[in-house]
C-alpha cells in the first residue's frame, strides 16, 4: 500500500468515525447467529432472510424488501432498476455523495448510466438551482439524456455525518413528484439520521422510492444491505441482483444478524451518535 | 411462482441432488462462524478471510485467491478480470455450461463479452474440433472480436454431474497455451471431481489460470466462493469484485464455515457422492 | 497486413464475389449526388434522405425507415432497439450469420446482449429443433436471460449467397408470432434474393419486424444501409442511431445514390447474379 | 414536434449560427464529389479517404488520422480508444461542453465511462483548481475511478463560439503531461479557433493526443469528421469505429467534399467568422 492508499484510508476511516463507529458483532448478535434457521434463498425459502425484509419494508413503510451483500450493491441494482425502460440515462447524484466518489463509477461501468452531479450543500440536502437545471426535459431530443433517477444520501457520510434536514426532503419530494422521476436514498447510515431527528425512519423515507440501508456500520452486523421499495421495483431488483452475483444461497445466517441489529441495536445508536460527535469534535 | 418456473425449479434442484446434495451448516460450523475473528474486509484486515483465501490458494496450487459472496459472481469476475486490455472479446464456453445457461448472460450485459458456445461431449468436455474452429486468430481484422478465455466447468451440473477426464484436461490447457490464451474452471463442484478422480484439486487445476469453487453446495457452507488465480490476476479480481458490490465487511464470520469445510467436509464429500450417484441412477 | 489477414481479406471479397458483385457508382449515380438537394438530417430537413426513407418503407411495406452510414449499424441498431424495457436478453441468430462472425460482437460490446448461435442450414435456414431449444420461456426465471429477437441473414453471405426458402420465412414467421418474439432480418443482400425468387422484397420481408439492407453492395450506392419497420420502432431506431454516432448532417448526397440505386439498379441485379453465379460454380 | 423540442431546436440553431453558419455544398465541392476516385475502405483502399487522412494528419501535426461518419461518433471513438486497458474510468469534461450535454451519455452508454463535469470559465477553459480536485490519483484504491482523459472544446458551442486562449492550452498541456494523462480536444470548430487565432490548427492542437474536427459545420462539407492522433491511437480507433458502425464502403464520394474543404473553405472561414460575430452580437 503506497503513502496516497494509506492517507486515503485513513481519511475514510476517520469519516467513518465520525458519522458511526464500526462495530464488531457482539456475542448475543452471534448467538443469533448460531441459531439462525436457513433455507436457499434462491428459492426464497430462507426464512430468516425473509424475516429480515418484512421487518425492513416494514420499518421504512414500503411494500417490499431485498437483502444484498453490501451497500455498494443496494445502490447500483436500485441505479438500474430504476432505469426502466429508457437508454441513454443520466441520474443525479451529490457532488460528494458516496455514489459518484467512491463506488468505481459501477452506474456507468455496469448499466451505462451517467451520473450528473449536483452540489452538494453543507447540510447534505443538494443545491435545487442546480438541480432543476440539470434536469432533461421529459420529453428530450434525441441528442439529449433522460433524467431517470435522483439519489440523496442520509446521513451524508463525506460531510462529516450531516443529516438532510426534513423541510429540505419534504420540498425535493414535492419537486420530484411534479417531474415524475424517481427518488433514490443513500441511507447506508439512515438509523443515525434518525435518531438524530427523532423520527422513525418511515419518516425519512416517505418521498423516497426506494432508500439502501447498511447493517453492517453503525447497526453491527458483520455483512450485508437491504433495499427497499415498491412490490415491482423489488421484483426488478431480485433479477439484477441475481446478475450480478448478489443473490446468496443460505444467507439467513447472517441476515439473523441484521434482525437482531433491527431489534436491538436501533436504540444503542443514540449513544453511539453521541459518541462519535465528541470524538468528530475532537478531531 | 407459474407452472414453468415450478418445473424449472424442480430440475434444477434434481440436477443439484444429482451432482452434490445441498446441506445445511452443522452444529460444528455454526460453532466455528460463532468464534470467528473478524475485521474489515474492505481493507484486507479480516483474518479468517485472510485464512480463507491462504487455504484456497495453497490447496489449488496457485498465488493468491479471493473470497466472493457467490459463484456466480466468481465466474463474472474472472470472465471480466482476464478480458484484459481488449473490446470485442469472445470467451468460449461449452453449450450446457452453466455460465451460458444459467447465469442471466452476466458476461454480456455487465462486460461486452460475447460468449461462443461450443458442444459439450457427454464427459463434460469440449469438441475440439468446434473449439479450433470457434477461435479467433491471434491477430484479428477489425471485425472480427479477440478471444479472450476458454471456460470449462467440472464436475459439469447440467450433465448430471459428470467429471471431465484428467486427459483430456492435459490436452486442453496444451491447446490453450499454444494459443496463449487463459483458461478458467468453473470449479462450483470442483472437490465432487477431486474426490470422484482421487486425486487432489490442484491437479484437477493444474492448466486453469484461474479457477471458482463454491463453498455453499457440497461443502456445506451456508454462502460464498471462492476465486484462485496468480497474484496480479486476483488483485484485478479484487478491483473487480468491488465494483459489482461483492466486498463485503467483516466476512469473517462466513469465511469461517468455509474454512471449517476445506478443513473438514472434503472427505465427507465421498460419502455424498456414493449416495448421490446411487439417486441419480434411481431417476 | 500478415498472412492471416491477407487470407482472411481474400475470403471474404470472394465471398462477395460469390453473392454480388461489388460495384462502383457509375455517371448517372454521381449525376444524382451532384445535383441531390439537400438539408440537415438531425432535424429530418434533408429532403433526399425523407424521399429515400419513404421508397424504402415503401417497397418493403413496411411504415418507416431510416438511413444509416452502414448495414453493420443498421443490425446493431435494431437489436438494441428490439430489447424493448429489457435486461439480460438473448438473441438468437446463426452460426454462421455476419452478425455473429463479422460484427465484433457490437451487440454484446454496446447492448449487453448475448447472441445465441443456432446452426444455419445449407440453405440459410435455422435449425428449427435448435431454435427451439435455446428459446427461453415468456416467463424466465431470475438466473435467465429473455429471448429479445430472432435475426436471419438473407440472401446468406458465409454460405456463399443462398436465398433462404419462403417457405421457411413463413414456417418462421409462424413460430416468433406465437412465441411473440420480433424477427430482424440482416438483408445487406435482400435484392439479390428478390432477384433469385422472383418476387418482391415486400414477400421477402412479410414477416420480419425489421429488415436492414445495403446500399453499397450490389445496389452499387457508395455508401449507407436502410433499416425499416414499424414507426414507433423506427423511432426508438434514431435515437439509438444519433447516440452511436450515426446521424449524419446534409446525408441526401449519398442517400441521392441510394435512392437512383432503387430506381434503376435493382433490375440490373439480375444480370449479376447470373454472373456471379457462373464466376461461383468457376471457383 | 413539441414546444419543448421546437424551443430547444432553435437554441441549439442559434448557436450553431454564432459559432459558424451551416453552409450547403457549392458547386466546387459537388464537381469535387462528382470526380472523386474511390475504393473499399474497409480495406483502406479508398485513394480519396488515404488523402483526406493524410491531409488531416499533417494539418494538426499528428501521425495519422480517421475519416467517421459524424463528430460525435469521433469523439466517442476517442474517449473508447484512450480507456486503454482499464475499468472503472472518468473523464474530465467541461459542465457546459457539448460532449456532456448532447451526445446522448454514448460515452457511458456504450464504453462505461462516467463522464466528471469541471466548470467551464466564460473564455472555454476550464476552472483548474475543479480540475485538480477532480483528478484521480494515479494508483487509485479499489473503489475509486481512474481518470482516463481530459477532454477541451475548442471553439466552444455552447459558450457562444468563444475560443480557448493559447495561454491555458500551454497551461492545460502542462498538467496532463505531469499527470500523465491523454488529453483530447472536441475540436467540431476547431478552424474558426484557428481563423480567430491567426494560428495553425497544428498550434492550437499542440498539446492534444487527439483532435476530432467536423468537416460539416464552418467547412461546408456535407458529412463527416476526422479524428487525429498517433498511429497506435488512430489504429485503436479504427477497430472501435468498425464496431460502431462507422466503417463505411466508398466513402470517398464524401471524403472529397472533406478534401475541398481543407484546400478552399478555411480561408472563406475568416469571413463567415466577422458576419456570425455580427450576427451574434445582434442577437
Amino acid at each position: 500500500m503506497n503513502q496516497h492508499q494509506e492517507s486515503s484510508k485513513t481519511h475514510v476511516k476517520v469519516i467513518d468515525l465520525i458519522s458511526d463507529t464500526v462495530t464488531k458483532p457482539d456475542i448475543h448478535m452471534r448467538q443469533a447467529m448460531f441459531e439462525a434457521e436457513v433455507g436457499d434463498d434462491g428459492y426464497r425459502e430462507d426464512p430468516t432472510v425473509c424475516l429480515l425484509e418484512n421487518k425492513s419494508s416494514t420499518l421504512f413503510g414500503k411494500e417490499a424488501a431485498l437483502f444484498l451483500p453490501s451497500g455498494l450493491m443496494g445502490n447500483l441494482v436500485a441505479m438500474i432498476a430504476h432505469m426502466d425502460d429508457k437508454r441513454g440515462c443520466e441520474v443525479i447524484v451529490g457532488n460528494k455523495s458516496h455514489i459518484l466518489l467512491f463506488e468505481q463509477s459501477g452506474a456507468a461501468q455496469f448499466a451505462g448510466l451517467q451520473m450528473r452531479e449536483v452540489s452538494n450543500l453543507p447540510d447534505g440536502s443538494l443545491d435545487m438551482t442546480e438541480l432543476r437545471e440539470k434536469f432533461r426535459p421529459s420529453n428530450p431530443l434525441d441528442y439529449e439524456s433522460y433524467t431517470s433517477l435522483v439519489c440523496i444520501e442520509n446521513s451524508h457520510n463525506y460531510l462529516g455525518g450531516v443529516v438532510i434536514p426534513l423541510e429540505w426532503l419534504d420540498q425535493l419530494g414535492k419537486f420530484v413528484k411534479e417531474k415524475n422521476v424517481p427518488l433514490h436514498m443513500d441511507g447506508a447510515r439512515v438509523f443515525n439520521a434518525s435518531v438524530h431527528l427523532g423520527v422513525p425512519v418511515s419518516r425519512i423515507a416517505e418521498h423516497c422510492d426506494s432508500v439502501t440501508f447498511c447493517l453492517s456500520k453503525g447497526l453491527g452486523a458483520p455483512i450485508g444491505a437491504v433495499l427497499v421499495g415498491n412490490k415491482m421495483f423489488i421484483e426488478r431488483c431480485r433479477r439484477v441482483r441475481k446478475s450480478l452475483g448478489g443473490s446468496m444461497r443460505q444467507s439467513g445466517i447472517v441476515a439473523a444478524a441484521g434482525v437482531y441489529a433491527l431489534d436491538n441495536c436501533v436504540e444503542r445508536l443514540a449513544v453511539d451518535h453521541w459518541h462519535a460527535k465528541k470524538i468528530g469534535n475532537g478531531i
